[in-house]
């Protein structure tokens, strides 16, 4: 991998720049990272359990973020909000904590095939304490049937974990109706979401929708890293998976990420300032860019739904006859920065589970590429990105053995 | 509570404000902030394994910040820096990891009785799994005898983990003999040292130490929250506790906080620039401050040693007859911003357990202070601090009913 990296390091500035990979990290806005400034060392710099002036400002922090979290997807008085230090560590509390504490009533855990690697893994790992998971299977845009859900759910089954909106192909699950298959089959099961990549793209009300628990991570919406939150249902029993001292919360020990908290405050803020017009501007760049693609490059298949039932950020396309993670190279160069689902793992190149489950082959799963739209991208950043995909499919179509040789004009 | 929330936040703005609360929040300089900035929006905001520019720009400031760490503790080639999003979280990794992983090997552990909580939460979390903990107890100083420690580690000890400074009295344990006497006793024990409180203070050389595991904390040493560290020596088998998408690391999934690691490593560098100048003046301030409260404040007992045995940086003290946490509020209305050994846990009054195990009694622990020393605090700090806590503490003593009257001059 290190040309590659001298590649990178080296290559020019180009043109425009346009940042596509927001499934994997966030940007944040200049008015995210004010917000964060002053409680690094003006105010609320202290412990949020500590009875000092800027401990309690930092309190202040925790809980007017908290309450701005719980009023955003609805909660209810009564139910808390765990702030964790990533998205990745919310679902983990939301897994392994539910397993944990409730194992006395039975030790199946129900997930679909196509859940984020951090709800997947623990639940695979719980296997090694004695419980059991099964996989709800997803068709072929990743939608799960209630009734196959309520089939798989028992009187064994103590947790089901399914997502709001898929992390690699968009797709927004009828959740309501799943939290009700899963209901009718045992009304005492513990439902999980994993809505990290819907807020800010759908609305979320937790009451309506019946869930117990719900996932939630900052960088996704433009706040900094450093903070993942999860929602819990008044009377909802989770253990702890980390252990410590305890600051203004029991579910997840040490202090608090105070300006993090902070960023994520004002995040949210500006995602729900002005959130149908946000999300419209989100979905027209979306269609423009998709049906671009489609319109300049030949051999391209769509990943995940089409329309209303895809979240309004999501592209995902695979270009056949090419690695997704050489495009993701080319087009760097070219200064659009996206990802690949050939590339999910710490630079091992295995193809994306997700693609698989919904039945793409290996090779197709290879060739896709990830592209995620800003509420801040504007139409000309989607015109560069559209100037560029073809040309450098086009360069590495020429150089791929495996490509069928275009006809001359 | 909520009268004292009121009042501090309602209190006037005092002449001057000293903050030396840096054992549960530190405060962060602004050329640490400065260091961050570019990381959240100008470059390297990417994912430190995609193979996009932002992403590479990413992976440099994990990498460099590794190398960092590496040499400030002086590591080998081969050895390892595991990033988490808290010091807590690398010592729950050294503990539960090095358990899950060493099962096979034995189920003994063995902790110092002055361990911080997350160290002693998540060993005796491990008995639910089978996993035994024995605590070493410490002297009146806080001091670990290495005989004590060689006979209580045998054949079944698979872990031993005690403090290089103590959190709260800054007791510098032997630690190279400490490790001596473990090993000397079972080779095979990985001994694990959270050095949280040592970085910055004390030199740290793992080869010479013979440690296999040692835990940092960024905010410890003025660089901002959210970055734990765990050092891994070659060889030593652990498992995640965390389980999720692996960014550029396999201990600690999720992706990786780089604004935070960006800060860290300019923290490092800040604390390391002059590093015997620092520690010379934090010493001579801790020793101003504890000798200015000895002479001007009656009945005040010293917790842990004095002396170059004690951390340059802190200073624990008794008050008699008065309740620390009350003194934590009435030293916040005068700007002097500290905290106490009876709140360490959630605003639930318990005494220290490290004031305890050194053989303190339940009401000589709630009256105790602590204050940590900065290398940028000022002699006039001192002063100021010297000028208000005999008057806060008098004020506090003549509403005591247990304390004793004054005779008239």
């Amino acid at each position: 991998m290190s040309h590659v990296r001298e590649l990178l390091s080296k290559h020019g500035k180009p043109p425009r720049e346009v940042y596509f990979d927001h499934e994997n990290s966030g940007w944040v806005p200049p008015e995210v990272v004010e917000a964060m400034l002053p409680f690094f060392n003006i105010r609320g710099y202290g412990h949020p359990a500590i009875t000092n002036l800027p401990g309690w400002e930092a309190y202040e922090v925790v809980e007017t973020t908290r309450e701005l979290v719980m009023k955003v997807i609805s909660a209810r008085q009564g139910d808390d909000v765990v702030f964790t230090h990533s998205g990745t560590e919310a679902n983990n509390l939301a897994i392994m904590g539910t397993a944990l504490a409730n194992k006395k009533r039975g030790t199946k855990i129900v997930i679909s095939s196509i859940e984020h690697p951090s709800v997947i893994y623990p639940a695979q790992e719980l296997e090694e304490l004695g419980f059991r998971v099964v996989m709800v299977p997803v068709d072929g845009e990743g939608f799960i049937d209630p009734e196959i859900l309520n089939a798989m759910v028992d009187k064994e089954t103590i947790l089901v974990s399914t997502q709001m909106v898929n992390h690699e192909i968009g797709t927004i699950q009828e959740l309501r109706e799943l939290v009700k298959a899963a209901k009718d089959a045992n009304p005492e099961v513990i439902f999980h979401t994993d809505a990290i990549d819907a807020l800010g793209r759908i609305p979320i009300d937790v009451s309506k929708l019946g869930v117990d628990l719900l996932s939630l991570s900052s960088h996704k919406i433009h706040g900094p890293k450093g903070v993942g939150a999860l929602y819990v249902r008044e009377g909802v029993k989770l253990k702890p998976i980390i252990h410590g001292a305890l600051s203004t919360q029991k579910l997840w020990p040490g202090v608090e990420n105070v300006p993090a908290l902070a960023g994520f405050r004002k995040a949210i803020e500006l995602a729900f300032e002005n959130f149908e017009a946000n999300v419209a501007h989100m979905r027209q760049l979306r269609d423009k860019l998709l049906n671009g693609i489609l319109e300049r490059v030949d051999d391209v298949l769509v990943n995940g739904p089409i329309g209303d039932r895809r979240a309004p950020d999501n592209v995902n396309v695979s270009f056949l006859y090419i690695e997704g993670e050489s495009l993701t190279v080319e087009l760097s160069l070219r200064g659009v920065y996206v990802s690949s689902g050939s590339a999910c793992t710490s630079r091992i190149l295995e193809p994306s589970h997700v693609l698989l489950a919904i039945g793409r082959k290996h090779e197709e799963a290879h060739g896709s590429i990830m592209f995620r739209i800003s509420r801040y991208h504007k139409e000309e950043d989607i015109d560069y990105a559209l100037s560029q995909i073809p040309e450098a499919v086009e360069r590495l179509r020429a150089l791929s053995p495996i490509a069928p040789k275009r006809k001359a004009q």
